[in-house]
């Protein structure tokens, strides 16, 4: 039986599995980001060396992504930017290499194996140091003539919301990722996320910023489900937030998508997986 | 060689066509949309019967529209509700019927033959009576569980706005479609769309709203063009206002998609002669 390897790299750290199945990552490893590729990518090479043949690959990454060449392009890490991820990878390993977004990633295993399992439209959201979302339509996954940047949508500032913040984008201020990241949340409130109770102000303005969020794909997409993932979502109250802020906003015009937590342990892991099934094909 | 009949079902008009070749429809005709859908489906009937045999029929319209039963389904106009569109004129006419909405008609068309030409990822605005929104991604229609409703889009009010204008959507008031239709613009103005000079503040306004409509697409589907039809955008110089807006709204962040105005002259129409170019098959 095949076996695959599946990296799901990231700013902080990278995340590491081989498999036979998207739904039982085995040796599942965390291997932290370097500020040099060459680190990082030295220890990635070396974890599956150690795990035995592979016959594919799948590269599950954070962008902004090329995907003609492989590379991460305008990240902020400076060394990080148009390194040939795949290219290097494929060459140290001997194997053809899947390569996406990481959200896209998440997206696809979601929508086959996940919570919206069978859903031929799925919009995954991760929301944690950044938003990004990937989308599934008509059961492909979208890329466009880049990839979705779902995280830099235009949102109204929220009622509740203080006159004078201006958001954290460094590109522009109020964005959704500007206001409903988590170095938002703690640029507004002074306080980790983690650290906000579950009655604090700061969920509903936050809630509202994700409504939108889910409003604006659901005008565009029309998807079955939202998956709302990463660190900001990990409170367990907001799901339920964001649901009643979107029934308000959307006014009964149109059937609303599902919004769900992840349904998947490590969502871009899966995907990942999955695409290097997709590359051994 | 086949030919093929081709229908755009608005609210106000049904145009017709019938052709070979979506660049050359022959003999277009307008049929007033009656309150009663047995009148105009009848000089619609009697349109094709006068045109000799079709290898099958195309219909683009207005919505929402369920596929799964080619119906019109909540629509102001009471008598079109869950009319039977699609099971009719297959019917009466005796040929197989492509189904799908207005903007995804000309989405195709201008994605495979106008102003896309050859562009996978292509998004089509009509920005008149109402606002809808059609989309390309991938080289395929995009539908989701239900179809696209771009016009419901949610807006920041323009810098230039009136405080007290609520937007005339019966549902959101101040979405897209609630602030930049041409209704809207004849609420806020007090002058239809048409006898506002290229000078007066009101196509700043319309343009910042389309722009921010235009960069919602861009961070959801990434499209390498978005087409902007419909009657409003008769305003020539209102097109470069929007590019300039969504510019100055995007700050670099990511390449923009271009903008451009519909390269066919009836774009719906030409996408439903592709519709049942499809259909045939």
């Amino acid at each position: 039986m095949p076996k695959y390897g599946a990296i799901e790299a990231g700013g902080t750290k990278f995340m590491v599995a081989v498999g036979k199945d998207p739904l039982r990552l085995e040796r599942v490893t965390r291997i932290a980001t370097s500020d040099e590729p060459a680190e990082t990518i030295g220890a990635v090479v070396e974890y599956f060396r150690g795990q035995g043949p592979l016959d594919a690959l799948g590269i599950a990454t954070f962008g902004p992504v090329d995907f003609a060449t492989g590379r991460i392009t305008t990240t902020p890490k400076l060394a990080w930017r148009n390194y040939p991820l795949k290219e290097t990878l494929e060459r140290a390993l001997g194997v053809r290499a899947g390569f996406d977004t990481d959200v896209n990633a998440a997206a696809l295993a979601e929508a086959r194996l996940g919570a919206g399992r069978g859903a031929g439209d799925l919009v995954y959201f991760t929301v944690g140091t950044g938003i990004g979302g990937g989308a599934i339509a008509g059961g492909r996954l979208v890329h466009g003539m880049m990839h979705p940047e779902m995280g830099h949508l235009p949102v109204r500032r929220a009622a509740e919301e203080a006159p004078g913040f201006a958001g954290v984008c460094p590109y522009h201020g109020d964005c959704l990722e500007g206001m409903a990241s988590g170095p938002a949340l703690e640029a507004r409130w002074g306080r980790r996320a983690e650290l906000l109770p579950a009655d604090h102000p700061a969920w509903r303005v936050e809630a509202d910023y994700l409504a939108q969020a889910c409003m604006a794909v659901a005008c565009v997409l029309s998807p079955l489900v939202i998956v709302l993932g990463g660190g900001v979502m990990e409170q367990e109250h907001l799901i339920a937030m964001v649901r009643q802020r979107l029934e308000e906003q959307a006014r009964g015009y149109f059937p609303l998508p599902r919004i769900e937590r992840p349904a998947l342990e490590h969502p871009g892991l899966s995907g990942a997986l999955m695409l290097a099934m997709e590359a051994a094909r």
